[in-house]
């Protein structure tokens, strides 16, 4: 029996996602979850960030299966990538495997996943371990924590989790599991920080159910409601409230139509069939009729309420005066500026515009406060603690909170930081591991290429073209701008005027000297521009030679 | 007399920013604050935005005055771009005057501006206008409200404000003097809404001291404290605590230190000479005895506290393990990430990081809440209303706040909407006038290369260069690619030869059109990228006639 587990975080911690986590006992692991991150203006044009697979490739411990705790985008999104590097089984609750089938319709594998279904307290072996998924609560349905007996001791992975008292599914936290399994002693607590700044307990979502309530209740004209696509309670009690009420529903995006559809198959969302209507249909009757449910709440180009703010005439629901609209949402850190934008177009059709600062009520968070946070560090008496999910300060946080509470061995590790743990529940550094982020743009882009984007964002590009004959310059320098100033006749005549100047001021020896002639021409391009604007382009100057 | 003022924003309503607004009776008018906005990554490389100031250069009533309300730069940041295009007296208190001095250092009108400075309670004329500073609070010292009689009746301009009841400078909000003035009746109340959606009070900077000085009293290494470098009240604050707790003060970053310089020279902060020492001073003391005051408190690239947070070497000051930094201010919004990043890199190096999540009373805000802005409109008891200062939401939101205190005529324009009114205070649309936005990037960028950046951001820029002989093309096409893909052997190469066989693909008839040519050059060039890396690039195709 191998007497020490090592603890390899491939992403999530250090940032809010790209979750995957590596547990290892001697040469034979494990993977909990697979997730991407969604780029900043850091990363232009990027779709999606997956972590740096290399490490389970290469490294010594190659996995012998995925294990997901929820159907989350940051936990699941990047199962595809994976698939392509290594053929790993895939365990997961049926909503989140669902979601990958969704996502690998958008790839070729080339052959069939392996696919293995979990389901609460059905304990089953991964590699060296054995696993048992734990019921919680959390923004999606069919979410689990992970109780994961290793040859040396007991991990507790809290997956994402919250503690919500009236789960809108009637699907508890499972408090009494969790405290059986604790009672045979857990070494080791690895728990969800995104939350861990924020003081006191999140919330239920049946508090949600009643403002919503009361939103439509007031509501003259059509109400649409904005939510993050995923979140299938809050579609459920839409759907409830809209019945109550005697609206029809209409699912207006890609994202929230196909949530919808796979939670109906997975038996996760209840509706009668006459209440969901196509927009087309829902945009000719009465306003008073209609529960529009909306995607893209971030203000996302080309989302489906990006476009209805735009007043895209292709849309059949348009806001018109009268109308309410409900960001039941947050806004994500970063995107404060188009959910700004997305206000002012709606408010502007007319629409009263509700979201979370002026009525708090209309959200609740699906991760843990500091004091559900507690609750669960109490409730499992771990020997060990390491926070995960979160940025550093997070992580810094929540370890603080579990030395509160007496938890005797608590470390913070970031990406790629292993960690040792022996039986006694007491942790050794393991050394630094491969890790690091891949940018997907369409295929992987690597960082030379995005430093490049950052820069031509910042200042545009400049191309100088230079005949050459022979041994010396061939004609006219031709110039072409992009993203530098808008277009002014003459001014790229002029710019190649003064490129073809500093190449004749060049001494006779010189001019013979192609790369000197090119780097001339290149350096006189940034010069005419930054003269003439007051800023400096990229500047690329390529020579041709004639007759080749 | 006229009896009809018009009120025409420039700037400010619809953004938080470049606030601007002429008032204007008959042919004759003035303007009110002439300020930047900050650009987002809509507009990437852009160093600032100002209103475009056609309708004031061109429109029937140019400005016989500008006259600032107080010293920030979304009030006065645009005065230099505005004194190019017109001539015209700057009237402002002290400190406002002082920075926009500062700020003209770095630009050259050729001539001398004409510089005029206010003092609350003491009334000047302008144009037709007669006009009264107001003290208000608010983050900055020095600053003012106006009072504007205009030839048909009372207008109160709140400027931007806050009411605290202690201000660390001692000078109060001047409610007296507004009462009087309201007696007498006040046509019009023009009020600041950048707060607008935030309940109950801003609270006082004296609280803030408190806050800072605990944290300063439980420090055992040095504090950094990173601030708004216009907060001289914060920095009095410091002053103080730095003297109390027998600590130097050091003033790290250009923006702090200009801020400092002109307060004193103004007589608007208080200090021992010897208190302040430079960064190479300070660094040498003992860690307890530092007290820093850094700039750059959003995660800004090149800023003092980035800086330091990157370990610069070339920078004396060094955060150290058991040092605490503190952020004094709040994120704007859209800044969260680079602000995370921060946090981060200064936890990394040992550091305490105490922020507005952790800790919410190192910061308060210098707007007034819902409390202070329903408090101003009934000192004022206007017969009209308009919001002004904030986005279309917060305008909305203030709109409800002056009609639940009943207001009779209340308002709600934006941007280029003129509004009229009467002596007896009902309002009248006055139609559209020119307005929009000029993207300074050294000069001024137009929206076409904006439009460009932003492509060039998302998928890079790919060029192929042709050349062209007689009357066919002449040679191997030459590829060169930027931001579209990390360098990989011989890629521009295959790019190149794929180019060249579509166009020998093309039949010879076409072969001889050389916009044909470039045209199916510039497909083929985004059409390899794309089967090869699933992202098509923005690219030129570049045609070079041989022997010109």
């Amino acid at each position: 029996m191998t007497s020490r587990l090592r603890i390899v975080p491939l992403g999530g911690l250090g940032e809010i996602g790209m979750n995957c986590l590596a547990l290892e006992a001697g040469s034979r692991s494990i993977l909990v979850d697979c997730g991407v991150l969604f780029p900043d203006d850091e990363a232009p044009g990027v779709d999606v960030i997956h972590p740096d697979f290399t490490y389970l490739v290469q490294g010594p411990a190659r996995p012998e299966a995925l294990i997901l705790t929820h159907g989350h985008e940051d936990h699941i999104g990047a199962v595809p990538y994976l698939l392509r590097q290594i053929d790993v089984p895939v365990y997961g609750p049926p909503l989140a495997l669902a979601l990958v089938r969704e996502r690998l319709k958008e790839h070729d594998l080339g052959r069939e996943p392996r696919f293995v279904e979990t389901r609460p307290r059905v304990r089953f072996d991964a590699g060296p371990f054995s696993v048992e998924p734990i019921r919680v609560t959390h923004s999606m349905p069919d979410s689990t924590a992970l109780c994961i007996d290793t040859p040396s001791c007991r991990v507790l992975h809290s997956g994402d989790f919250k503690i919500d008292r009236s789960p809108v599914d009637g699907q508890r936290f499972d408090e009494g599991r969790i405290r059986q399994l604790a009672a045979e002693g857990i070494a080791l607590l690895l728990s969800d920080s995104t939350n861990a700044e924020v003081a006191g307990e999140s919330g239920s979502e049946l508090d949600v159910r009643d403002v919503l309530g009361r939103l439509i209740d007031g509501a003259q004209g059509a109400v649409f409601v904005a939510l993050f696509s995923s979140n299938v309670h809050r579609l459920q009690i839409l759907f409830d409230l809209a019945a109550e009420h005697g609206r029809k529903v209409t699912l207006v995006g890609r994202s929230v139509q196909t949530h919808e559809r796979v939670a109906l198959a997975a038996g996760l969302l209840r509706r009668r069939s006459d209440l969901v209507v196509e927009p087309e249909v829902a945009a000719g009757l009465p306003r008073r009729s209609i529960l529009a449910v909306v995607s893209g709440t971030q203000g996302e180009p080309g989302s489906a309420l990006t476009r209805i703010a735009a007043a895209d005439p292709s849309r059949p629901m348009r806001v018109v005066h009268g109308d309410t609209v409900i960001f039941s949402n947050r806004v994500i850190p970063g995107n404060d500026r188009p959910v700004q934008r997305l206000f002012t177009a709606l408010a502007r059709l007319g629409a009263r515009v509700v979201h979370r600062s002026i009525e708090p009520g209309v959200h609740v968070s699906g991760h843990a406060h500091q004091t559900e946070q507690r609750a669960l560090i109490e409730m499992c008496r771990p020997r060990a603690f390491v926070p995960i999910h979160g940025p550093r300060l997070f992580l810094e946080r929540h370890a603080e909170l579990a030395r509160s509470v007496g938890v005797a061995n608590v470390r913070l590790i970031e990406d790629g930081e292993a960690l040792e743990l022996d039986a006694t529940g007491s942790l050794e550094t393991g050394g630094l591991v491969p890790h690091g982020r891949v940018h997907i743009d369409g295929s992987a882009i690597g960082p030379a290429a995005l430093r490049e984007r950052l820069v031509l964002a910042d200042v545009g590009v400049a191309v100088v073209v230079l005949p050459w004959r022979g041994r010396a310059p061939g004609g006219r320098p031709l110039v072409t701008f992009r993203g530098v100033t808008d277009p002014a006749p003459g001014f790229e005549e002029r710019a190649g005027r003064a490129v073809a100047e500093a190449i004749e001021e060049m001494p006779e020896v010189r001019r013979t000297d192609r790369e000197d002639v090119r780097e001339t021409a290149r350096l006189a391009l940034r010069r005419f521009v930054r003269n003439q604007l007051g800023r400096t382009p990229m500047a690329i100057a390529i020579v041709v030679e004639e007759g080749r």
